[in-house]
């Protein structure tokens, strides 16, 4: 036997029933950013190399993906160039375009192109595949997909509540139980302020955010390296240790924030969020979270995240607002809100509770045993019918073993196998194998049309 | 202003309003793919090239977009090698992936690398985008989708039977008339046969291919060039100017076949194929092309094309049957018989006679007009309730003007807008307007969701 041929480290083929499984969960988010009326939008998975650039930090630059120039791809490179072995400067000579790496930029270069066709607030939805050049480890992939929404050109506070009520509904039809944790950077600039470091709010961030993986001892520490005073540390403590209902915290962090013109600001966005939430009935739990930092130096407003309350995977959904999407690409003060759900891992936790709805995997509802061509006409003609009545049915293509036959039916949980053969033909009938029971049933065309419906 | 950011040639954003329809056509095709028991996978974008090289000829290796390897790319490339400046010999030593060129090598090494997990026959279809560095022009794209469908490890005909049975339907609900060709490449084998020259079957095919665009005499006359005798030639004659019934044409190719073995296979296929076709009533054309070869030097057995009888664009889609899939993965005697769905064709066509649905690009049914806090809270809790009947709808976020917020409703296609105000509250009802007509009407909650349902 020749070489099995194989795919690249960190990509994956999609087998049709995984694929079934997946497609159920996009459907489901689909759905649900569509009835809150977010339009979708699709961009290449080619982008210009001067668009991705520079917008991931150092790090992210290393793992773009980047496509060879055709034809003649050293043309712009010297002797001297070349012999200089530089790859990070050579690499731009002789690639100009690149893969996708998340589906914010690119969103941001398509707002910023065509500004004078958007009506604005502009509420876009977007599914489609990104490409790291990351190590490829267990849950972590080169390729995989991201579903983000995000509503840009308005400042309301009904954006949250509706990204809110998306992910509450999106949990609640797939049978997940989750918990909505929200923050507020402004909080968290407002505390950094108050412990007299306003200018350590990114260090602050990245400590408190890893609070639960590596405890309280371990972020004070974090801390004390990153030069925060021991009196700064110990304020903070209530805060860490936040507890308590709703308004308890606020009462708290009221006290806590004084009079600080960031902090105000916060309290005053987070009350009125939680004043439109309270307004509604939610399946999961909503809880206001001020450790919640998430790594992104990005958030300008709301935070989000949300985490399984069944499974410990890390966070499922994660988002916030932000001030600036295309600054970057000259067009200023575009701001917005957006929401990513990280359908991987929703996968794997759909996976491991086992709540892919059972008929997922069972698109195709009957398949008609093949003996033959006299029976086969008879069959034919009753397949279409069923087909025209919106049945997913098929008829196995050869009289092959009957064994044969039944093995595909089973391999491909297709719950029912018709059979005629010169009884059931004679009656105008047909036996029904319920595959699961292996009851039998001698039914008319219009009687398995209705059974299966 | 900065400059405005683009992206590559011959790729492109699909906007919103755009996607909607290409969806349309995308959800279509894909129904009746899954109603006729096809199932769904999908394959990274990414392969190895070792999987994609020197399976598209050389032309086509040159279009396959390779990505550079990360990191240190040179490090397999040595000092005379970087001096020979060979970009072809070069480019296999700094990448070694590239972007997907079609669906069909992708399915063949996945059959390939699944075989023992796969339960054949296997119906699988595949909508994914692939990428070619063509020179991009006028309906020619960087970057596009492909829609297949294959069934692999049958040879029963019913398989090319319900291939044009799925045709039929999907362009049935497109609400578009087309003519489906059906040839078999073993009658064109028995007529280069009978024509003396059994070894010229290529030659043959792709001249009668160009019939159509270039006419008889230009293809006599490529047949000259290509060494078949004048007497082939005028032998040929009867053949391409075939026409009549389809029992006029099989007596005519029974006549000039006479008895060439593989011709009368070709035959015997071509009747078979047609007595199941008779068994149904289609609401497309069906005929037999002689004249059809496609220029795939590949299929084996039935050809298939599909041409619009509205609008002159070229085959909007084809396939075929074909004996060995995955020889070239080291598989032997995979064979089969697929459809491909040209989406872009089908769009235009869709669009130059104006036939995709109204309600298309009327996904959000309603808006709610945003008069300030107290309207807003009214709306809200009807907006949810709207949502939960499974409309699609959504409140202007902030109290704009008026102009503003009808601006962005026109714009948005949504049909009706509803407006509170102190009067409607009182009354526990809105005022609905109808954005085509103009017309307002006084409703409850109720009647706007019986409305809009």
């Amino acid at each position: 036997m020749a070489n099995i041929p194989g795919i690249p480290k960190g990509t994956r083929d999609f087998s049709p029933e995984i694929l079934a499984k997946r497609n159920y969960i996009f459907d489901t988010i689909k759905e649900v950013f569509k009835k809150f009326a977010y339009k979708q939008l699709e961009t290449p998975a080619i982008e210009n190399l001067s668009t991705l650039t520079g917008k991931y930090g150092e790090e992210g630059d290393k793992l773009l993906f980047k496509i060879l120039n055709s034809g003649n791809f050293l043309k712009n490179v010297s002797d001297t160039e070349l012999h200089e072995r530089n790859t990070t400067k050579m690499a731009h000579l002789v690639s100009e375009k690149g893969l996708r790496y998340d589906l914010t930029v690119p969103f941001a270069r398509y707002v910023v192109q065509h500004q004078n066709e958007i009506t604005f607030p502009f509420k876009r939805f977007q599914i489609q595949p990104v490409w790291r050049a990351d190590r490829p480890q267990k849950g972590r992939y080169r390729e995989f997909y991201q579903c983000d929404a995000d509503i840009i050109g308005s400042n309301s506070l009904i954006n949250e509540l509706e990204i809110v009520q998306m992910i509450d509904e999106v949990f609640t039809k797939l049978n997940l139980k989750v918990t909505i944790k929200i923050n507020n950077r402004k909080l968290l600039a407002g505390i950094a302020e108050r412990i007299g470091h306003p200018d350590k709010l990114i260090d602050l961030t990245v400590a408190i955010d890893k609070l639960d993986k590596i405890g309280h001892e371990k972020v004070y520490e974090e801390l004390r390296q990153s030069g925060f005073s021991e009196d700064g540390i110990n304020l903070l403590e209530p805060i860490l240790n936040f507890g308590g209902s709703f308004d308890d915290q606020m009462q708290c962090i009221e006290k806590f924030l004084g009079e600080t013109d960031t902090g105000v600001t916060g309290i005053d966005e987070i009350q009125k969020l939680f004043t439109y939430i309270d307004l509604f009935k939610f399946n999961n739990n909503i809880q206001l979270d001020l450790t919640l930092a998430r790594g992104l130096n990005y958030y300008t407003g709301a935070i989000f995240e949300v985490v399984s309350d069944e499974v410990q995977i890390g966070s499922i959904c994660g988002g916030g607002r932000y001030d600036d999407l295309t600054g970057v690409f000259g067009l200023k003060d575009v701001s917005g809100v957006g929401i990513s759900f990280g359908a991987d891992r929703i996968y794997d936790v759909s996976e491991n509770l086992n709540r892919f709805p059972e008929d997922v995997k069972t698109n195709v509802k009957l398949m008609f045993a093949n003996f033959g061509e006299k029976e086969e006409k008879y069959c034919l003609h009753v397949l279409k019918n069923l087909r025209d009545s919106g049945i997913s049915a098929e008829i196995y293509p050869e009289s092959s073993k009957m064994k044969k036959q039944m093995k595909y039916a089973n391999s491909n949980n297709i719950p029912f196998v018709a059979i005629a053969g010169e009884n059931e033909m004679k009656e105008n009938k047909f036996t029904l194998k319920n595959m699961q029971t292996g009851d039998q049933q001698l039914v008319t065309e219009e009687e398995m049309i209705i059974l299966l419906s």
